[in-house]
């Protein structure tokens, strides 16, 4: 196997902002190809980082993940997911990931554990997506909103989340990439 | 817990298109809050669906992922992942699948298995991603790129997979999605 890779990295050379609203921006990334040969135009998205965390709550000998169903607006579909959200200006990841559960579910956490920070979609996207643990919860007084919020907190067993990643509820990707980084580092290494 | 879920739906009354380039168009959704009492607009993504294929090879007693190793333009990095890409606009899914195997790796299949689908962000996509295991490979005389695609194929050890996930060079988040598929349908459900 290669161990130089010289000969898959693109330089960019030039890029320009194309298309711009509250949630992200547009770009064109002009970029020389690996050979030096060609110039190639790829479109891509600037936008903030993203936090989802995974809680997991202990309660009558079982475990539970808190989980949240919502409407997207993109896939026009209510989804049941881990808690999270865009990352404000002035916090890092883990507060972020503290906020999004405190707001979403009404719960809050004495432990954030990093599972690992990934990007969302690397082809078209320029921002990051930070994955957390959550344990040691407590119940807060009540969600907190926003307006434009509808969400629903559900406690959903573990196991019924480790069966049914990829099948209605369960159908945002990011969240299969949640349980994945959490199957990691709560598993036995595989053999 | 609701069964009924009416207090969560968004009803969407219009769409405007506010810009368009090759690979996505970006368009406005005026929804209405489930409680009637509000409008939204929300920013969304339309793109064609995506594929991803779990390649799995059985070699010298071990089982390997046959992986890509390719420049991702958004993330500004290079990225180890399972081949995949665009569907093309009259194929299905496991066509899609297929094609892309053979063109970015080298390999062809005699068994491909679809493992889920899912939207790949379904707050700001449309589209969706559809998962598949490739098995019985075999090998072809040489990769199929295009002129802007720059590709290595690597065979990864599946525990090196399982157990890096989120770490450098394995930083493409629905990769775990398509990992968190794979072995949910090859290991024996959790207790």
């Amino acid at each position: 196997m290669p161990n130089n890779y010289d000969g898959l990295v693109w330089r960019e050379e030039e890029r320009k902002e194309v298309y711009k609203c509250r949630v992200f921006s547009v770009y064109e990334s002009l970029c020389r190809s690996p050979d030096k040969k060609r110039m190639g135009v790829f479109m891509a998205l600037d936008a903030a980082d993203w936090t989802i965390v995974a809680p997991v709550l202990e309660k009558d000998g079982r475990r539970f993940f808190v989980m949240v169903r919502q409407w997207r607006h993109g896939a026009q579909e209510l989804s049941l997911e881990f808690p999270g959200g865009v990352l404000e200006a002035d916090e890092d990841s883990s507060q972020a990931a503290l906020r999004e559960l405190e707001e979403e579910t009404a719960y809050t956490a004495q432990k954030i554990t990093k599972l690992g920070e990934m990007s969302p979609n690397p082809a078209i996207m320029n921002n990051r997506v930070h994955f957390f643990l959550a344990e040691d919860l407590s119940p807060l007084p009540s969600q907190h909103l926003d307006e434009d919020e509808f969400v629903d907190m559900e406690l959903v067993p573990i196991e019924e989340v480790m069966e049914n990643m990829g099948k209605k509820p369960y159908t945002h990707a990011l969240m299969g990439t949640a349980l994945a980084l959490w199957r990691q580092n709560h598993e036995a290494p595989p053999h």
